[in-house]
């Protein structure tokens, strides 16, 4: 059986042709004026993303190495550091901030529920000492995300500095740094930038400046300063993923010619056709309602299913690659990822393959109901014109 | 005027057609069995590059980011550790390893000058407290290459552990881990791996690993435990850059193909010729007469020469892109790489284009002897059948 690859995992999200092709360019002088160019653009595209006039740094690494620059760029050993978990990303934010010197105070919410501003308030009322509140926006690993601008509101009334997880929700869900007055918001190329990974955004506020200047943490690679300092010059401190800067030169492009409301609503539109679907599979959701993320479907199965021969078969027979649980949900959870490059007809194509191979494994799926419940829902869906 | 472009800085190197078409593939799950086949090969590959059985871990970051890896692994805030200086990428693995809290012994060697055994053994036979011996094989700032082989037998004699950078020499040159018993050698994809940046290896050893064990150094996103743990799953720890991986393996299987004594020698070829080339136009070679590098060649020019415009022209006018001096050396040298897809050819080109640009310039360049002096080299050397 031949198929149309349709890699639906929560990123690395699938790289439209243009992306791919914008990488198939003869290398270039990483002090030279084309890369200047090049730094330019993507800098400037990603402050539209962001939505914000503050600086975005470009690091070549992960969505994980940019989470770590805002550890050691704010985080003095000694500092006491809250950090509201609600997930595996929270969890591994958390442990990174341990790692480099924090005393933590861990707000921990049951897994696929939202972290309340209101418990955050009262946190930081009891907690006058903290200056640094790592948050997560969207936590992949139970699809859920939470209320970015009330947290932040939150903790900027209580004069203190967020620090965002937000590298699988900027570029697929509205983030709009300077208008909710995030301080540090972090994101990854893998994932609504419709290119490869290996690169790291990190969008900083002045007020974050300001507190890394006065910070001890040890840092080199990842020192924001020295990014700072060469992109004064149109360069990087260090040899940039260049061909990688490529694809999210031309990723971003496709986002702002689409439009980034468009390109919200998709996502959403893509979501709620997923939820819908699934749901009429026998699945349930993972993450509250109210809560689902645009850009992760987290999902129970019929308990007769063995999610990882599942996804197995998913994968060999239909082409369909999706996620497992992460941490202490591995095993019981199917994730869906539909972020960055997707259309509606990508998850229509997706349930159904979701559906035969549910079919094949003998577990009643209610025969077509769950594609059926996603073209409803996107049938509901207003599309732009 | 249209030219070939000649990228002839000492990395990111010009990529082969064939690692350019690698990349443009569809992207894949960082987890899925498609991934590890990958990362497997690459490993098998990078093991017989650095001539090793150690570990080699394949981290998603610059070759500077390989070496903070070395840094952050094995510095315990409070060591003491010693670093041979011999240019500014020297000076940089120190003040990297200063960043980390090492007290650092400097040991400071007049640029364009190899780092002597005999002083190193005297230093260390001194200082019974140092654990970690930083040493820079190729000095990509002033075209030298250490004796790495006589530096890590001091190392080694004296029971510490050799921590190298050989970002720009490994797979360029022979390096021969196992062989000469170096701990902890760093490379990255940007050079002569013929793939773009975006990857470092660090080879360790396990002395190395066991130190690592020990040392209290901060550390998450370069943690080679995580790695290693991730590796044995074929997989790595963050999202990795993934299409700069499928270069990477596509860079690999060109140099086995070639055969790595052969890769060495062509280097060789090419250096040669480039060093009598710029003798014959009047530069004078800044590194010592004997440890010339086989992938740079730093030259001061004729005294008339503004470096900067020089460098312009060539870009601009003969699509040649040279480096200039770094650090202290700013505006007093011109570096040429070769390095990587690197051809004599290249070289003859690239020599005539700068013989040319002198000429426009009104600096005496002897008229042709740069281009004769560089093919009467390539005719001397001997080209295996």
């Amino acid at each position: 059986m031949i198929f149309q690859p349709q890699l639906r995992i929560p990123g690395p999200a699938p790289l439209p042709e243009r992306v791919v092709r914008a990488m198939s360019q003869p290398m270039i002088d990483h002090r030279g004026p084309e890369f200047a160019a090049l730094l330019e653009e993507v800098v400037r595209g990603a402050k539209q993303v962001f939505g914000t006039q503050n600086d975005v740094i470009v690091m070549s690494s992960s969505g994980t190495g940019g989470l770590e620059s805002a550890i050691v760029n704010l985080v003095t050993p000694g500092d006491r550091v809250l950090a509201a978990i609600c997930g595996n990303f929270g969890e591994r934010f958390a442990e990174m901030a341990a790692a480099y010197g924090a005393e933590l105070i861990r707000h921990e919410v049951e897994w696929g529920q939202p972290v309340d501003p209101d418990d955050l308030r009262r946190l930081l009322a009891s907690h006058p000492e903290v200056r640094l509140v790592l948050l997560t926006h969207n936590e992949t690993s139970t699809g859920l995300t939470n209320d970015l601008e009330a947290l932040v509101r939150v903790v900027r009334e209580a004069g203190r500095l967020s620090v965002v997880d937000g590298v699988s929700s900027v570029s697929s869900m509205p983030v709009e740094v300077d208008r909710i007055g995030a301080d540090v918001v972090v994101s990854g190329s893998q994932k609504g930038w419709m290119a490869p990974p290996g690169i790291a955004f990190a969008a900083v506020s002045q007020a974050a400046w300001e507190h890394s200047e006065r910070s001890k943490g040890p840092r080199f690679y990842f020192d924001w300063a020295q990014h700072k300092k060469f992109a004064a010059k149109g360069a990087t401190p260090w040899t940039p993923a260049v061909s990688v800067l490529f694809g999210v030169r031309e990723g971003i492009r496709m986002l702002l010619e689409e439009g980034l409301d468009n390109a919200y609503a998709r996502h959403r539109r893509c979501a709620d056709a997923v939820a819908a679907g699934l749901q009429a599979m026998g699945f349930s959701l993972f993450a509250a309602e109210g809560y689902r993320s645009a850009t992760v479907t987290a999902a129970v199965p019929q308990q007769d299913v063995d999610v990882k021969a599942y996804r197995k078969l998913l994968r060999e027979k239909f082409g369909v690659v999706i996620a497992g649980g992460q941490g202490k949900l591995e095993g019981r959870l199917v994730r869906v990822g539909h972020l960055g490059y997707v259309t509606e007809g990508d998850m229509v194509q997706v349930l159904w393959g979701m559906e035969q191979a549910l079919e094949e494994l003998d577990i009643r799926a209610n025969e077509g109901a769950g594609v059926s419940a996603a073209v409803a829902s996107l049938n509901r869906a207003a599309v732009p014109a």
